[in-house]
């Protein structure tokens, strides 16, 4: 199966052009998603298509029956690239490491980039490359610099931040824009920035939950992606909290991923469209 | 808008072709879930429309353009019309009643059939006709048969059985194919038959249920529409399982009758497909 | 059935000085839950005690075993008095109206007060006195003049805002400490103030949500009592997250009054202790 | 903190006997769980205790207030000792390897046993001792004798079967009583036996689940200690429903070992207490 996907301005019937092409090439629609966002006047398809087809002919006839500017792509079953960043905690990471090594993860991990050593050796029993890039004795521009120049190096179609602690700059971001995945430890936009899990307790709230989203240039304000919750109660401290949202953290954070992988995933200005 | 629903064999090309007629006639395409079921090689096909067009003209295309044998239909925006049946437990009828009262549900209430008079009070509180037929002094054939005759009389697209606790026979059954819609209090199959709450209990689960289905002849075995679930404990007696079940009978009841209103489902024999 | 609710200073062995009282008295516990918090060195315990006791006795010698200072008493099973209040909207009062009916939520209606005539004629089909107090042509004072009149002649246990769209002076809030119970139509503190929706739409998340929470002089920000959520998507609009809405809303602000009811939720400060 | 488990019949009085034994010995209660079975007439308490005390005396006082044959005893912080058992699928003894390497599961694992080869390379990825004892080329007899063997030698408190897919003889069951937890992969007693997620899908259900439960001598009938579900829908097949599947059966194993693991579950024939 191809995954054919369409992003363009909304018109009175892409929908019929585009199928009869593919009908014309006896291609068989195994999955079909569709959505125009009438705010914006976007139109958004994705399309599991199967069959013995020239894909440059394909292409070719869509193109002519697509409006101008469209994006529009055949996507190969190849496996998305990953460089996955950390710095000391390791439950998602871990999570990442076991799925791709059980087969559940459909993804090439290309290495881990630490800036502390805690990961390595977690990183390595899966025989996994493992770039230390420490923070220390260097600024931040330098820092980030050498970061970027590995990423580079590497070569990834995404950048999975398994709880990289330090906030990246804009510099950073705009090398890598809709390549960059976080997972923030709250439900945004609840408890932005530092110690969330201090500020739900304070606020004595009685669910805590996680957010993947892709990182732009506003600090927890990226497009969202994917996000659950967990139920808490007055006898859990802000230290419980942590232990407890751990696990909602790694399963959003690894579903969102997923989602991305298989290209359900559309952007549009601050908001997703997700074809589940 | 209006909704095209289409049921038919699977082939190369359906949607090219619907999609091209509606195009063709200047329909634009609100909403649209398709699925074809592999084991069955059928198709199924929900697409909500809007625009100005002459519904025998392009009816009349889009069965030119479909396998024969197919079932396909415009539904215009009316609403679907229920009747009601029950017997003496009131909070499944009381939620249809004041959803239907605040706007929430979207359809005409014919009337309320109830074997006993627990119910009449509340119906008749919101003005719908209250019609009681009582199984008592008269044989199950006979008793069915009243309420045949009084269903037949008021024409309803749909039959609902807010709780009604006698089992209908194949003959009532079989006068309303995929027309009577059932709320089940248990997660089925767990637990079929009399006293859900209780098999429950002595099992010593920590979830119980509730499942909307249509009614067939196999006892609590027709097709399934919606089900969902609460978490209960080692302190819930078998009354407490039950009180605490009836917020998600009533929920659950609620959105598969939602669904059904919509359009949304299709059966595929002891199956549904649902486009949510 | 009592419940015992004891507040007070922790110190080490509250639990067996009054147990050991309950026990002398042959007072059978058949619930119990206590929390002692950490951070303020409170205690907090609720026990559901049978048998035939005479219960100034039983105060008197518990009295004596608890620290100076302390909170504590026997809760009838008396149902709690409750007002009403609305503006136009109808699916919360609904939902209490009709448990109220059937015998869902264990409490005396006192009276329903709008400033709108929405709600009037649903009222008065279960039979509950309506009290229009309308804010036209009065200043905010003399609005909350009335109101806070008329509540006092009715005297609740609990004043529950069932959608009451109006801000609450800190002099009305101030009459009823603890005892003014409102529906928040957000998983706060996310979307706090105006047009939750829109904002939760704005800013593309996944999942919505509702608070039940008490009213105190902080806008939306009174100690929490319960919370639930549900997921979105791309496809709703501002319009149909609100839709959606209302059913958490109505579900997450009678379990909130349900736990009021059964006297299990303590106030601390900002937060709440919720033995559920 | 040590933990105080008490099992005995019920009778008046008896928390209050043994608080005070608590409090005599200056011991802080921290956490704090009772309930008592109306049906069996059973007392089940959990207490977490903190405190400088002689468990030897501590003991003989408790044992002179309660009711005649009670079970009693404080359990230390020591962590529990397991054996795994697995057959081919890794994604269970994955999630539990991962998260004994993240100190997430307070448990020593002493060694994985398997009939197949397939998963020594993950375990001993984790540095944990793998016995591979093989079923081909002996009957099940001999099989289950070698296993036994190597258990008791290794002298855990719990079995784990992270998807041991041989079936128990009573024998095995009854050396172990109470000690073997099992992960059922599916919602029981929903799709008994074999093929759960064939079932589910020719059933048509709209929600999968999984079980973990103690295992006796009747076939996945065993106590159950937690269970927990995902939606599925039409587009669904087995075998994906199977591999969505995966992820809630390693939730829910990991959820229950956790539970047994801090001594939060009793067993009162086929039914659990579980205080969570």
């Amino acid at each position: 199966m191809k995954i054919l996907l369409i992003e363009c301005n909304d018109e009175l019937g892409i929908i019929a052009r585009v199928t009869t092409v593919l009908a014309k090439f006896k291609l068989n629609l195994i999955e079909f998603h569709e959505f125009a966002d009438e705010e914006t006047n976007q139109f958004y398809m994705r399309a599991g298509v199967t069959g013995d087809f020239d894909q440059a002919e394909v292409e070719k006839e869509i193109l002519e029956v697509l409006p101008k500017g469209s994006n529009f792509k055949f996507v190969e079953g190849r496996k998305k690239k990953v460089v996955i960043m950390v710095t000391k905690e390791n439950h998602c990471i871990g999570d990442l490491l076991l799925r791709h090594y059980t087969g559940n993860l459909d993804m090439e991990i290309l290495g881990v980039i630490g800036n502390h050593p805690d990961c390595k050796d977690l990183t390595e029993k899966f025989d996994i490359p493992w770039f230390e890039i420490s923070h220390k004795e260097i600024d931040r521009t330098k820092h980030e610099e050498l970061i970027i120049k590995k990423i580079k190096e590497l070569d990834p179609d995404f950048i999975l931040l398994a709880k990289f602690m330090r906030i990246l700059s804009p510099e950073f971001v705009g090398e890598f824009p809709n390549k960059i995945i976080n997972i923030h430890h709250s439900f945004l936009p609840s408890f932005i920035g530092a110690n969330p899990y201090k500020q739900a307790y304070k606020r004595g709230v009685k669910i805590i939950g996680a957010t993947a989203h892709f990182v732009n240039n506003d600090l927890d304000e990226g497009p969202i992606i994917y996000q659950d919750v967990i139920r808490v109660d007055h006898s859990h401290s802000a230290l419980e909290m942590s232990r407890s949202g751990r696990d909602v953290e790694k399963r959003v954070f690894t579903k969102g991923i997923k989602l991305v992988l298989r290209d359900r995933v559309f952007v549009n200005n601050n908001r997703t469209i997700v074809f589940a």
